[in-house]
């Protein structure tokens, strides 16, 4: 009699590759939202969300380190194969726009320095992808993230945000060309550069 | 005979508190300048100027994350005391705004993380401080930054503007405020934080 759970090498090792852990990210200077699914089978997994709150008496400089500190400890404990943070296109203002784009830059750079690819997707993706429209609410999709995953209790937004983006990215069949590809933070990149991806050029 | 150098102890401890090095950063997605002055004296010392330029052909999270590499290695190397940013109010657009708030992020929240308190002085505090008049010139910047520092070569005009920064919060007087104002991100601080500053708020 065969053993019940033996399975052929090759199908193994296929099973190893598909089974991905996704981290999704919604960066923000007060909350950023986190959230990993894992893609097992036809539909994504939840592993893991949460938000991250930096001390709102803090200052900016020690918001942004706390945010960059609290992802490199999901990275850690949650170990995702690949990021995916919203892309942004338009912000209410210039000023917004510029604290927006401080709290992201800080999620982009941990995620690659942590060598993980890391995708961005627009807004409209995302909420086409969970709720079947682009156009959809903020609390629509908090309800697709709940029902699509099978979540007791409603996320949290910015967790819902991050969590919708990590659901869309499962969906987008772009997975194989994505986990491997890491930054140029990585050892060995990088033509002609140092092991951490930049020219330094010393002035005199 | 008294040794020459023989220095009381309260004015030894005075001169080590009053030799204190900042790190300019000018952040940029392209090129980041960084300079390092040691106020000593009446007038700031120059310790190092250069650029970081991440790969052009390397995603943006790719060239975020060499930016955090570069900014931890030009600390390591020089050990500032604090650090100085730019201030920006204003951009050419939502999204000019967002990139720059990006490489922006990255500087801060660096900076902080490696314990060092982060002042963001205005374009015009710095123009004034080194050129004398707040509507400078990119060019008499470098021109009088090369002067103030007996620089054998005018600095690229990223390192010029972060030597700039240096040199204005060397001149500011409020140094005494700044060293040992260490970030949210250091161990044991913030008020029922962990000890990284941030609270978090894991889903279920």
């Amino acid at each position: 009699m065969l053993p019940a759970r033996r399975i052929p090498p090759a199908r193994r090792i296929l099973q190893v590759r598909s089974r991905l852990r996704i981290l999704g990210i919604d960066p923000g200077s007060n909350v950023t939202g986190y959230g990993v699914v894992e893609t097992s089978g036809a539909s994504p997994v939840h592993v893991a969300h949460g938000t991250l709150r930096p001390a709102r008496t803090a200052s900016v400089p020690a918001r942004l380190a706390a945010i960059q500190a609290g992802l490199v400890d999901v990275i850690a404990l949650h170990r995702p194969d690949l990021a995916v943070v919203e892309q942004i296109f338009v912000a209410a203002s210039a000023r917004s726009a510029l604290v927006l784009g401080q709290a992201r830059g800080v999620a982009l750079a941990t995620a690659s320095a942590a060598g993980l690819g890391v995708e961005e997707l627009t807004p409209q993706e995302i909420k086409r992808a969970v709720v079947g429209t682009g156009a959809a609410s903020k609390n629509q999709v908090q309800q697709m993230v709940r029902r699509l995953l099978g979540l007791s209790k409603l996320p949290a937004q910015d967790a819902a945000d991050a969590l919708a983006a990590a659901i869309c990215q499962a969906h987008s069949g772009r997975l194989g060309t994505l986990v491997g590809r890491t930054s140029a933070a990585r050892p060995g990149s990088g033509r002609g550069r140092g092991r951490s991806g930049y020219v330094l050029r010393n002035g005199r």
